[in-house]
């Protein structure tokens, strides 16, 4: 019954080995390296990239500070109560390989092509970015008419910015472009589609009057005055039971949470108020998750934002194994 | 209407040109650089000064660091919904000239001498510390008898401490005097002066004695308990109409949302007591203010604290232009 | 009557050299240096060790970045109204002499013969680590049938995880034993011992069951849902009278708030949170104190970390101090 | 006749002013800022670009860096005792407007375009990188057939590497092309070329075959062997008296002189060689030069790597002029 | 012929993708990771350990900064001319197993039962450290009466220390113990041992005494003296034919050179005296080498420790398969 | 006879204890603590002064950083074969008090105040800065015709920089005076000071005039082309038999072996050439030194630059206690 005596003198010392987080060949929490993509439920994969920003071009560095740091982890929920190793099939399924990585349309097709594979086995990738265009190719590869979707998807995105601009800095491809292309392409649904935590100073009055027109729009100012209670119904009210995807830039939280991102504004979220709404969201059907804009070479020594990325990563795959255990298999569901 | 599509690809490449932050000469808010002074309203002045600081002494890097870090703004005003910008001349005057930067007397002298400049052209200016002495020069020159105010002006000291002090350390003009010398010298107005914020643990426990015996004094636990509603209301009621210059020393603020500061102290107000505070203040008269006590080396990578400073230096121009577009012209009022 | 007016110069100039943190021979809070512990009622001990953790090893640098930065302080107490220097002989005593290091048996042995000493003069220890296993000398030394307590204390333990393990990693002198060795050995009481503020992710569902099954545990859950005042009440019930340890490990707050430790987990409690707890908990009878797992290498340029050790500090000293005052003299107590 | 006299107290404090590197807008070696490129002889030109290398992405960086340190430059040449600010007019014209900065294709063109305006009017570019990419639409805007040089000019190329690639990662515009594409388009004399102080491992062992069978390659191995001196002569043997262009990638200097760089590699050459070496190329007639690879993320707290790139600038600043005064002025010269 | 030419898109692209040191899961050099130990005749090994030195304690973070920085190499060596990685089979083989890390003995018990399967599979270790008493299992493993070289070894060992004392604090496998046991327990040769580059000041005068009177010894100021030359030629008399180990503590480097260091020495040697006096040892035995004391957090932002050690650990890996080639295949050696 | 095995185990676990430089309360060279100046021959000084620079501000935080690591010195002296706490009374004898510390006329005459006690009790000052206005109060306290030495005494000036000029930025008392004040006032000997190490470019070519009218003047040109026998040659003919002072400015070495310096200029001496030197000049009259311009904020994570500091300190401590031991005992010397 108790845990410090329960186990064997070998299996404490096992556990000790297991969650030095320096030690070893570092992967995503952990899970086990299968970069042929075998035997996999949730695919763990690294976008490291920052050809689609044209203010900060650093985020190329995230997977790596996120499988180094997210070592020490592959714990249990505390929340949910469930291990999400034990139940499902988690691989780090290593980097999305970018041979043409300096022209940013060119790295868009790669990418799409081999999230189209992943997408085609019928895995669930869970992204480490890069900038915000990694969402782009991800979409047109597990959203839209050619997909498995059949049609658009529901969108969950988390960000200080609308991110729904048309081309600019010579590409389409752009890390502020995802959730302008999304809706252009037909590949998230508009109606089933949130935007959350917008703040900071806007360039101009217009910035996000986009946005405004075509998703339901939260920003902080709505946060702070309705609360987190209100804001993941909200979140239910939206998106509903269809498949979502859920995009999480780290710039939605304040800088003292997360001071490693690009693009940063001052005034965001508490860890606490995004975990907690995260913990409301229980019974999504999440078919995909990124996490965007991190930027090792701004974290801090001790490292803070590479944590709190493992931890989201934590939080992604159990509130999908708690859905798939709960409500929809994955054998039944998607494929 | 829509942003995304409403703008010209030249247009959207001009915007992304503008916002990066590490391109090009850098100015506050990339306003015009105008040293001469000339056709400006309000003036970005760069004070690095770090010899009133008998403690800490890297604050005279503060406004290289500002100007670095804030190019990335000269953006619109979310909830006040303005783009100061647009209604009003906006320059960077650069640095005060400091030629007897060693010597606290003489330096005291060189800076009222140029403020007393700035404030003949009709100028308002935000200023960009530099230790917390550069207050007193400012006074000096923009309040009291000979100033166009004809005398003493209503003050809103943010601070982890009084900074109502006596000579010390060889100097009457040291970073803590600014707000016994405002008094003594009959520059601020002690029944409109009002100080915001003071924490941490006390030297002894007569400290912050004279400064609660001659202004409105509001502690952290006060805010703690009352809220910022109150506050709000308080700096009303203590500040009224008239003419009021506005004290920001970062160290009022946690340490986790502003890290690089002079005399840090645990337990400070978080950026959205802060910022909302401020938006709770429209309507006041303010004729001039500053942000002291950044020590960019002690801010941590991801440069917080210089992003802070710019966000705050954003919202006083934006409050000034958003008060002297409804209630005062700057052309009917202060001149 | 007036601070500012009411001291010479003299004194002022005295003032101001005082709180140089940079200058001269660092000790804790500017304490005396009383290696040979005469003349002391509250000794502040450094316990550089860092033997005791498989995962995270920089803790023995702790003491002397706390004696750094803490030279600022000895400072009086805001809200209590009181300069514990004034009232208590407080003395630094130097570090815990730890001379085979590289042993986690023997150092803890060393180590519990150096707080033997201190105990026997009467001596209340306020220790700064090193890594969390320094609570177990500790302990043994001051607690339990062979000290002057005459039996095991009360625990009110601040920290992210339970630390309620047995052996591991081929010693049972770990860093995550202690709470469990304390109840084992005799030197805890349960029943007047709680842990507070578990969160973040756990290795698994049953980690925490043992300390459930014997203490008084808190999670952040709980702190979120009812509030600090509720906590305070519980320490209180928990508590009561008798003679009391806090051991505070700093993975207990969020890692805004102290970046600088091992083991760092998401959603800890805020600085405010701590120090409004500690505030309600005047009258208990404290007779130790530790604040563990400081790692400097890890904390920010600002040294936030270092700076809230300090304040953990004054707050322990001064709370001693207002019991002492008010309730029960040294001299008349544990003696 | 002594300075330490012969200056009046303002000159002194005019001085003092001027060389606070932290002090008011930073320029290039603080010379004016000149946009429109009037008045000029030799422009300083900041080129903030990292799209061209897959590998390392931070050179954007570099100009802003560079002016912030090079402002307490500005100083007379210790060697040529000629201060170059005397008589040649110089300017910092800015940084290269890249609006395009996400397409390296159209992003050389948008350069070569800036470079041409520039060389039309006579000025004698010195350009802070920005990744090795930047020499290429340089060299196409003041060298070949349709520049005023009507012909390939001569080249001195610092570098650990050979940089003479064909296209790989999705351009031909990438950051180790420059070399290449020289020869390819006609626009350096492959007799008139040196490269100088390749060094490190290699990736195959014919990765340098190319450059040697096209150019005059000497490797760190060489210069060890055979001296400085050795090295000045063959440098003056390969280029002799024509237009010459010197390229700089600071990675040819050992990473102890310079870490801030891109691509490192171990055992290169020390600051006192490279700079020994350039005092003994007086008499060249350079038409053009640039520091690549220079990236300030990497560089140390101390930035010995932008100091270093204010060294070399003002090297390069001086010999332009000492050439042009004793040889061929300007005027005579190129136009 | 030419490798800009001569090589399509598609190797080029495959050539770009392979050399970026940010990407993909991190092994030694790229070599392939095989924890099993098949297939291998050089073996790349971590071991991440920093139990046995009592001043400094972060060399467990080795292995890991290793890794991530030399993802960057597996190229072909200047010097030889040969790419190791197409005539041998080297392999990563991941980190050493320590279950009881925080107990200096059992770990080294640990350890020499992980380096016995390593020797007795064939495979010629090259570790990464960790600190200097990683040496001692590997030598009881790899050499003396037990192991395949049937009894002592011959040594080569760079130190800024002697690292022959007897037991202390606590153990006698501590980090200055490896060349006092080696000699003692019979498994180097002292008569093939030589010491290569003490420097720095002395605990006592007596301090290297031992180390005189039982191995060569060379100190900084003989090699300063007498020159890498005569260095070489010491080493080769000393060494001779027989299998040979080669000990690298990199605080034998100037600090300049190799900052990140345990228990820096001010006057070391430079990196080209080393790799100079590596190239000139060609001919020798090697059957294992490692390289101690590298501490991350102390190297810089360029990571130029971590980047040495990529390059030593290719030079070693490079002259094992030169002198197997040329001299000795593995098959008929050592087995 | 052997160091390793001649020791008890309790000896070595001391001298294990002894050596941790993080532990325990730091002193220079872990000499006693005496502030009072008692039985002392040699007194190690810190003077954390920078309000003399009107450049860099972050030399007051040298003395901490070098007591800080210099704690794991206390070592004998390699070269020499002495060990200087063996025959001589060395302390540290805390900082110089500053309470006028703003205002730099007064903090001279402070410290000239301190200085003239420790002069009056014949303690030979070692000073550790402090910017190089420090050196001017020491002077006009050991030198002079008030002084013990009853007039003028020998100088030897390392540095970049000549330090020769008159009043400026608001004080006479700047750290650019020392050398010009030193003559002026008859302090310094003329005829028997030499300074080492210009370099780096000048602000004008008139601008060691006045030194090189003065003084001996030794450039780095001249020692790259001489070499450091022919310098020390140079410094004995100067120097000869009488009383001397040794003023190191950090900035005569480059930037790669000391980074953390005020006023840094490319192109300095290595260590190596430094220590050569110092350990040539056996046989001079030593009665004070100081080491100047360490800015710990500018130094690297390995704090390289703090351990240069401790190893000058330590070699002026010997070699003043070689000189007292063979040539002049200090009781029948100075006093």
């Amino acid at each position: 019954m108790e845990f410090a005596k329960g186990l064997t003198e070998e299996e404490m010392n096992e556990y000790s080995l297991k969650y030095r987080y320096w030690s070893g060949i570092p992967t995503f929490l952990r899970a086990p390296h299968r970069p042929n993509m075998e035997d996999t439920e949730i695919g763990l994969i690294g976008f490291p990239y920052s050809g689609g920003n044209p203010i900060e071009r650093m985020q190329h560095h995230g997977p790596r500070a996120v499988r180094n740091r997210s070592c020490a982890y592959q714990r249990a929920h505390r929340f949910l109560q469930i291990n999400p190793f034990d139940t499902m099939k988690i691989s780090d399924l290593g980097d999305v390989p970018l041979p043409n990585i300096l022209n940013p349309d060119r790295s868009a097709e790669d990418a799409e092509k081999y999230f189209r594979k992943v997408h085609e086995k019928g895995i669930i990738p869970i992204t480490v970015g890069g900038d915000h265009s990694i969402t782009t190719p991800i979409l047109r590869a597990i959203a839209g008419k050619n997909s498995k979707q059949k049609g658009p998807i529901g969108m969950i995105h988390f960000d200080a910015h609308a991110d729904s601009w048309g081309p600019t800095a010579g590409t389409a491809n752009h890390a502020g472009a995802a959730f302008f292309i999304g809706a252009e392409e037909g590949l998230i649904d508009p109606k089933r589609t949130i935007q959350i935590g917008f703040h900071g100073s806007v360039a101009t009055l217009e910035q996000e009057q986009w946005s405004q027109s075509m998703y339901t729009v939260t920003t902080m100012a709505d946060i702070e005055e309705k609360g987190i209670d209100w804001l993941a119904k909200e979140v239910h009210r939206v998106i509903g039971d269809g498949p979502t995807y859920l995009s999480f830039d780290l710039d939605v939280l304040d800088l003292a949470y997360a001071p490693g991102v690009a693009d940063p504004e001052v005034n965001g979220m508490t860890t606490r108020e995004v975990f907690s709404l995260l913990n409301k969201l229980r019974g999504l059907d999440i078919v995909g998750a990124d996490i965007a804009c991190f930027c090792p070479p701004l974290d801090n020594e001790a490292q803070i934002t590479a944590l709190l990325c493992s931890e989201l990563m934590l939080h992604f795959v159990a509130h999908i194994a708690d859905y798939r255990k709960t409500r929809q298999p994955l054998a039944a569901a998607a494929r």
